[in-house]
């Protein structure tokens, strides 16, 4: 996973998968080299120090104030769907127009906005603290989400999904995968690993989604770093975690 | 309020400021004419059921989830941070270059999760909810946000304004006003209603930003707009609210 003559430096934890893999499948379907610097040892430069010193240290740029980090020449960018669109616009992965650019980003904030409520499942009241201080709250809150939020926003992409026309509603936007689709396939793959009974239960509701899901993860590039160890399994230290009690049948609420 | 010949049309919910402000203080700044839609009477094509038809309707342009919403010609945006950066690039209210426009993006984005935060104090486990109904939840929620959160991200951003060196201490990027700034003076307006002890005690921490909120106020646009009935007061409706009980000092935890 090293390739530090890459002109991109991505700096994540290097334990899960979380926020930076979004930006992972779109370097990987550019099939450009990026160094994964937090996954290299510390001995060789990598690991949590590495990444450590990029929130905390002197350097150029604007200090970020959290990972994932891109660091490409002098420039320094964090925020998921800020790296993810710098990146895509370079590598064409998002449709060239301007307008269309910010539509893109309309789209991926919104599934940021699922994102961080699939985090807050586990996490209701006290990001800081753990699952475990915080199980009652995080029950409540992980009902609300199954029952009423996570079916609004999936049958809200389902809608925009069939409504492209020039995507043929193989495509979120435009006339082919944008790094949307690729963020769009990592929540449907994630909330398979932490929400297997919920997503099983609205699934019949998203077959635009679901196919969009298996197109991507069938892309000969994604394909490639699936089997690879550039991919960190999902575990139950990020954003998607897998506890029983929190996945329920949108009916028990 | 309605200048219903204007090229933008701006729908939000009309009662409150909410995400639908920050929006506002972008095409106030730049002095462009908009027609405020749902702030118009029903009779007048205004109203709730116009922003719903919007949401709702079968319009061109990707459907938005929620609110706001912008429409400019076949353009139709939602998403606060896209409109904003949207509109600040046609209107000279963010740098030119590239680079700097997806730093500024950077930097709202986590404007947007402090924003975010400050909703889920009121709001932490149930957001289709009313508070009355998780305050015990709200009471855990805000303590932590008021603690921890609340410095952690002012603090960034004070680092962020001071390291600027092209704005000289004013402007968080760039060598004037952006709608970064626009953004960052809203939330701390915000903060003063919502948690007035809370941003007291971490005042004398952030002097750079308190000089930036009073600079923002001062601008004649803003100061106008601020005057006007097109500025709504806050109330216990939005996102900043005032509810004593959440308000501690920091120490409280």
């Amino acid at each position: 996973m090293a390739a530090p003559d890459s002109p991109y430096a991505l700096y994540y934890w290097p334990s899960i998968p979380g926020r930076g893999e979004f930006v992972r499948l779109v370097l990987e379907q550019a099939a450009v080299p990026y160094d994964d610097v937090a996954r290299r040892p510390v001995d060789d430069g990598g690991g949590v120090p590495a990444l450590m010193a990029q929130v905390k240290g002197d350097r150029s740029g604007i200090r970020p104030l959290a990972p994932p980090i891109l660091v490409h020449d002098e420039l320094r960018l964090a925020q998921m769907p800020v790296i993810c669109a710098y990146l895509a616009a370079r590598h064409g992965l998002v449709p060239a127009d301007e307008a269309r650019r910010f539509e893109a980003m309309q789209l991926q904030l919104t599934l940021v906005d699922l994102i961080a409520e699939i985090h807050d499942t586990h996490h209701p009241v006290a990001k800081g603290d753990y699952y475990e201080a915080q199980k009652d709250e995080a029950q409540r809150y992980a009902a609300h989400f199954v029952a009423v939020r996570l079916p609004k926003f999936l049958g809200y992409f389902e809608a925009v999904l069939q409504a492209n026309v020039a995507g043929q509603g193989r495509a979120l936007l435009g006339e082919s995968h944008s790094y949307v689709d690729l963020t769009m396939a990592q929540v449907l793959r994630g909330l398979a690993y932490a929400f297997p009974r919920a997503l099983a239960a609205v699934s019949p509701k998203i077959p635009g989604l679901i196919a969009l899901h298996d197109a991507v993860e069938a892309l000969p590039n994604i394909a490639a770093f699936r089997a690879s160890d550039r991919c960190l399994p999902f575990n139950e230290h990020g954003i998607f975690r897998h506890y029983p009690e929190l996945d329920s049948e949108p009916s028990a609420l």
